[in-house]
Order: C-alpha cells, then sequence, then structure tokens
C-alpha cells in the first residue's frame, strides 16, 4: 500500500483555478479540480458573445481537456454545497464528498444589484455563456419586435437600450451594441431603421473606467460618442422594470436593459462561515488563507485583499491568475517543509478595455496607449491569450470577416420564447 | 396611389421557403417571410452540433442577412397560430395579421414517437438547435456522471447510448457519438474510459439507409461496426424512459436515447382545415397547390405527393428545394397569364450519408460512391452547400481541427441543469 499523496483540491475552473493548477504541475499532489460548468470561459470576450460577434465555443473549452495530459488532476463537473473544514471535505449537491489536505477557493463573482435583486428579472448581468446567449436573445428580439410593431412609443422603448455602469464591461457593451444596430443590422430591416436606435450607458460615477488614467477615460468617453452612445455620468438609477430604468428623478423607457454596475462574490463565506465583506468576499490572510484555516485559500474574485501599498486588488482575470499561482507556491513550499510567511504581491500589468472595432484604451501605468493602434494591441493581445490554436484562428477569423463586410455570424436567437409584440392590422402594407 | 402589387407570404425559411424566394427574385411582387426562428438552419450537419463538432453559429444564419439585398422581401419573427383562407390572411401568435395573395406553406417537420409523445422528454428529436444543444448536453453529461459514479450498473447505464432509427440522420449520429467516444473524450477522465461505451443503433427495418441501394446499406452498417457501433436490425421499440428501452422483449438499460425514427409534418393541416396523412402531410395537387384553395401551395416535408413514376417524395432538403421553386414559378406563370397546368417533377439528385470520418455512402443513382472518396465527395458537398464565405472557412476549419487532433471546439454543456449521479463517498481515493 502506498502512501496517500497531498490532496489538492481546487474549487473553480476560471483564471484562478487553472492558474493554480498549472502552477502544481510537477508536484507531488493529487488534484482534484471541481467545477459546475465543463468549460473555462475566457472572459474578457463574453460581450462579443452577447453582442454576436463571436460564438459560445469561441470563448470556452472543456477543462478536461486542458487538463488532459495531467494525470495527476481528476476534473469533476459538480456543484458545491458546502465545505466540512473539520473533516476537510468538500461536499457537493449530488452528495458526493471530496477530502483534502489543501484548498484552494477560486469561485468568483456574479453581478449583484445593490439590494435589488428583484432588478435581475429585467437588467440580467454578464458572467456565463448562458448570460451572454440570453442578452444576445434580448438585443435581437427588441429588434424584431420593433419590426413588427406600429405602434411608435412601442417601437421607440423597443430601440432603446440602457447599459448600467460603466466599468470595461458596461463601455465594451455599450459600444458593440451601437456597432450591431449602425453596422451589423443595416439595410436589413423594412419598417426601422435600427441605426435609430439609442444606446444609453449609464454610470453613478463622474466619468468612465473609473479604474484608468482620466485621460484614457476622457477619450473612451468621446468615442463612445462618436459610436453614437449617450454617455450618462453621476446618475443613480433609483428603478428597474421591464418597461425601463428611472434615474435622477428621470424616466426611460426602454425594453432592453443590461447590469454592468457591480459584484457579489460566490457563496465561500456560507461553505466557510467565514466573515465576508459586504461584497460577499473573504478577507484573506496575506498569504491568501483563511483566517484560522491556513489549509484553505481563496483568491480572485471570491477574495478581498489589501495590497502593500494599500490600493485593493482589482477583480481582473489576471489578479486571479496570481492569487492561484501564489496559492499553489504556498502550497508547495509547505511541503518542501518552508512555512516562512509568503505574502501575495499583487503586480498590475495593465488595463484594456476596447469601444467598438477600430478604438481602444489600455493602461500599462508606464505607458498609456489609445485609439487605433490600442485596438490592435487589445486584439493580438486576446488572441494571444486563448487557448489553443484552433480557437485564435476562429476568432481571428470571425474579427476578420466582421471588419471586412461588417456582419456579425453569431446571430442567432435561441433558447427561451420570443418576446411578444404589440398586434398589427396589416403588414405588407406597413411599409408604404 | 399605386396599385396593390401581388403579395406572397412565405412561412418558413428552411430550404423550401428560401429557395421560393430565391425563385421569385424580379418578379412583380411584395413577399412576407415569416419564420419562428430567426435564423435558416443547414439541418443536414445538425447532427455535427449534437455530437460537439460544430458549433450552432457554423451551420445557422440569419434570413434577414441572407435576405438583406432583396428590397422587396420583408422577413418576419413570429409564430403562426391560424390562416384565414377566406380572408386569405395569416394570423400570428402575437395577433399580427398578414394578408398574401398567395401563400407557400414550408414548415417542415418535427420527430414524431408514433403515438407515444411520452417518450419525447426521454429520447429527444433532433430538429432544431435546440435539440442539438440539448442532445450534446446529455451525451456530455452522461460521461461527467460516469465519472462520478461508483456504482457500476449505474456507469454502465451511463455510458451506453441508444440511437433509434437507423436512417441518415440515425447512422450519422450514432457513428458521431462512437467517434466522440473513442477520439475525442479519450485521455480524459480518469475513472471511466470513454472508449468503453457502447453505442447501439436501434432499426425496425431488415437494413440501415432504407432509402439506399442495398450494397451501400452493407457497407455503411459494416463502417458503422467498425466505429464500434452495435447495430440492431429488426427490431421494434416498445418501451422508453428514463432508464432505458426495451425492445424484442429485451431490456437495455441507457440513460441516453436519442430519436431518430419518424416526423410528423407541422401543424399546416389544422391551420387550413385540410386532409391530411397519418404524418400530418397535406396531400396536394400535382402542381403542390392545396385542393380547394388553388393560391396556396405546400412544400417540403409537410406535404406529400405522388411522383410520376408512383414514388413517394423523400423528406430531404433538396425535395424542398425543388418545391419551393416550383410553386415561386407557379406563381410567376399565372402572374403571367398562363394558367396551363405545371405538375411537379421531382428529380432525385442523389442521397449522402456519412459514417465517423472517413467514411461515407453517396447513391446518385447512376453512381454509387463509398469509402474514403465518397467521404471527401460529402465533405466537399457540404461545405459548398454552406450560405456563406465565412462559415466555409469556419466549418472547413473545425473539420480540420478534428481531423488533425481529434478534439471537438464546441464541446460546451449549456443550458440545464445537470443531472444527479449516484453519491460517491471519496472521490479521490476511488482512482487507486
Amino acid at each position: 500500500m502506498t502512501t496517500q499523496k497531498h490532496r489538492v483540491v481546487i474549487v473553480g475552473g476560471g483564471f484562478g483555478g487553472l492558474s493554480a493548477a498549472m502552477e502544481l504541475k510537477g508536484a507531488d499532489v493529487e488534484i482534484t479540480l471541481v467545477d459546475r460548468r465543463n468549460h473555462h470561459l475566457f472572459q474578457p470576450l463574453l460581450y462579443q458573445v452577447a453582442t454576436a460577434a463571436l460564438s459560445t465555443s469561441e470563448i470556452a473549452w472543456p477543462i478536461r481537456t486542458i487538463l488532459r495530459d495531467r494525470r495527476e488532476v481528476r476534473t469533476i463537473l459538480g456543484t458545491v454545497m458546502d465545505i466540512d473544514t473539520g473533516a476537510r471535505q468538500v461536499r457537493l449537491e449530488d452528495g458526493t464528498v471530496v477530502p483534502y489536505d489543501s484548498l484552494i477557493l477560486a469561485t468568483g463573482a456574479r453581478h449583484a444589484y445593490f439590494g435589488h435583486d428583484e432588478w435581475e428579472a429585467d437588467a440580467p448581468g454578464l458572467k456565463t455563456l448562458e448570460d451572454a446567449t440570453t442578452i444576445r436573445r434580448k438585443l435581437l428580439e427588441a429588434f424584431e419586435a420593433a419590426e413588427r410593431t406600429l405602434d411608435p412609443h412601442q417601437r421607440a422603448a423597443l430601440m432603446t437600450f440602457v447599459v448600467i455602469g460603466a466599468g470595461p464591461t458596461g463601455v465594451e457593451l455599450a459600444g458593440a451594441i451601437s456597432e450591431l444596430a449602425r453596422a451589423a443590422l443595416r439595410d436589413e430591416f423594412r419598417t426601422i431603421d435600427p441605426r435609430e436606435a439609442r444606446v444609453h450607458l449609464i454610470e453613478g460615477a463622474d466619468r468612465v473606467l473609473l479604474n484608468f488614467d482620466k485621460d484614457l477615460s476622457a477619450y473612451a468617453e468621446e468615442a463612445l460618442k462618436r459610436l453614437g452612445v449617450i454617455v450618462e455620468l453621476g446618475e443613480n438609477v433609483s428603478e428597474v422594470d421591464k418597461d425601463g430604468v428611472t434615474y435622477g428623478g428621470k424616466r426611460l423607457e426602454a425594453k432592453t436593459v443590461i447590469w454592468a454596475a457591480g459584484v457579489q462574490a460566490s457563496p465561500v463565506a456560507k461553505w466557510l462561515g467565514a466573515e465576508a465583506d459586504r461584497a460577499g468576499r473573504i478577507k484573506v490572510e496575506p498569504d491568501l488563507s483563511v483566517p484560522g484555516n491556513p489549509e484553505i485559500f481563496v483568491i480572485g474574485d471570491a477574495a478581498t485583499i489589501a495590497a502593500p501599498d494599500g490600493k485593493p486588488v482589482p477583480g481582473i482575470g489576471d489578479a486571479a491568475k496570481q492569487g492561484g499561482r501564489h496559492a499553489a507556491k504556498v502550497i508547495k513550499a509547505r511541503l518542501a517543509g518552508d512555512t516562512a510567511p509568503m505574502p501575495f504581491r499583487y503586480k498590475h500589468l495593465g488595463s484594456l478595455a476596447t469601444i467598438g472595432k477600430r478604438a481602444a484604451v489600455i493602461d500599462f501605468g508606464w505607458l498609456k496607449l489609445k485609439g487605433r493602434l490600442a485596438w490592435w494591441v487589445w486584439g493580438l493581445a486576446h488572441i494571444y491569450f486563448l487557448i489553443d490554436a484552433k480557437n485564435r484562428f476562429s476568432v481571428a477569423l470571425s474579427w476578420l470577416w466582421i471588419y471586412l463586410t461588417g456582419r456579425r455570424s453569431a446571430r442567432l436567437i435561441t433558447q427561451g420564447p420570443a418576446e411578444k409584440a404589440a398586434p398589427l392590422k396589416e403588414v405588407t402594407k406597413a411599409e408604404g
């Protein structure tokens, strides 16, 4: 009988969980990676699925395929229900029990509605592939219903799109929706002119892209306006319902509202019975372990840790990756008998956001780029970071096609009922 | 005030409806095309979406994009509720009324369960993109659940796949599932060996591909067996439930059953109050019009018409295309004042089916091909028939990738709850 190897369980196959698994390559451990999805998702391009530029399979890969050559890694499709920190076991919804010696929780965050969960039905957020296809369906169905209706008020509300929150996701979504209407859908309708669509980007702060340099925020705002986006700053939304939004005492009738304003950590705190901040994030030790449970690490969007200079670590993919690598290094050091403190030092490599198909802003700190050159750097960087060669070709082809023809190849309305529009009297006569 | 042009309404944007619209190009008519989907679907490759080889957007195109340059064509996303043949109006679910002078019904068929509609929940068929992603999810989840379970009976049932019906769809599905298990999933699991999956193809007739030449049927059966498919002929299924199927007094425990055994026309007969055969198809006149309603045509899978030699017209895409073109020609002739009878003459160009990634059978009548050459002809023909250059590139790239690496790029489990597997005691120890 052989000695049981040190068992590392990783929950979550996103940027953080996968980078922890990568960093543990060659270590004398057995790894179990649990995710409730079978795929790793390249979230930075999710907004392009939501706006019909890319298809779902272009930005997602089966986690087991990524880890197929790592014989010591077992991948399990399952949903965590609870963690028994005493018995050191992760319990899944189907009753499966996964024991661990070290545990890395990399479960990310969902969008949050600041105490207004009832807004979710009318203002979906964008975190999963299903979120993306839901938003895509809502966007495309709004134009379809606008084409059918003869009621001008109804039509105006159907052709008004609201994005709440002007961080990178909100900015990228608003720009892409405006391009969808102005370029991809052009010439395809007979009653409406999709170019008349109004896209509102509503933000509580006084500028877009709050985490970027002020010059870049100003540039991004200009670029959005050039695309026809109506940027409304310093506005807090007080009401969202199926017919529109209310903010600053104003009412805007809009059938399509998308939420990009806030996130809430996955329920790690509940599983652990640990202390969390208002956004549900666990306050971890400097080495990313949970206070009182040094064998448990929380990384990425599920954790909060102050950087040495006092700035919080941002909720971006690269921070999760660095966290995952760090947790793995701490585990390896401990296995080697090294118990010296290993505080996590986040290194901010840069922030990127794109506005439509010819503009982007990049803030590397030491270098700030904007405009067309930034867009090329953004595009190449994103293609480079995709998981495999097939997807790099495929995304490059999709982008080239859109660039050359303006047509988007993933304009599918799938899954879910079509919205009802107001009845028409005589459709074929309506064109006049 | 101008005179009202002749109004042609086409219901259905499949092969039949689109080819009617194409044939009407240049005619002095106004066209309205109604479909409850926003996309045209290239159904011959749907089984490849179901088996994770292609993504949804590679075989579907927005109908309005296809018709964007035809200013006289209006596309409406809507579901037909009823047809008022007296008032000559198509009524949509949302109350929209679409008046017509000529009407072409090209609404196709759904799968049918021979009076056992209750089987649908456990044995989905394959007609729409949602059907394909549902089957894909079921296939992939079965392997995931088999990997989790420790119960050998449960595991065997999870790794048993049944395809009912050995026409082209059933044959292609069975071959592709076997390849998915033997090539694409290989080396990715730690408890199960996906190559141990058993794929049963059950057929009531005494050979597969009944519409093909007998030699080709025999070759296809051999090719299926080489891929590991268990072909069971002369067997009628008497029971389907969530745990398996019963046929010929035998019981087969199988968690994944797919239905490819029969179709039922869409409810055209109900809309029209017209006579239909047992499969719901309208018996049309030789010119494809409805008896008593010469201004209404029914084409493709929704109609039944005997060919001049007494053979029925097969339910394949090319027959629908020919029917669509014919109905359009009759309408044009009538507008030109030509009322001579124009009987539809179906010309069978050929039957194609593929078995896995290196074999196919092609029956052109004057030429019969099988084996690797047939597979290349099949592949090139299908790429040629795709709608646009982007999709031709994209499908060719996906196939090349699978051919070279064996990996399938669309292995996504999306939309819908994961199935529950039997609980495990200790997952990480189970590997031994």
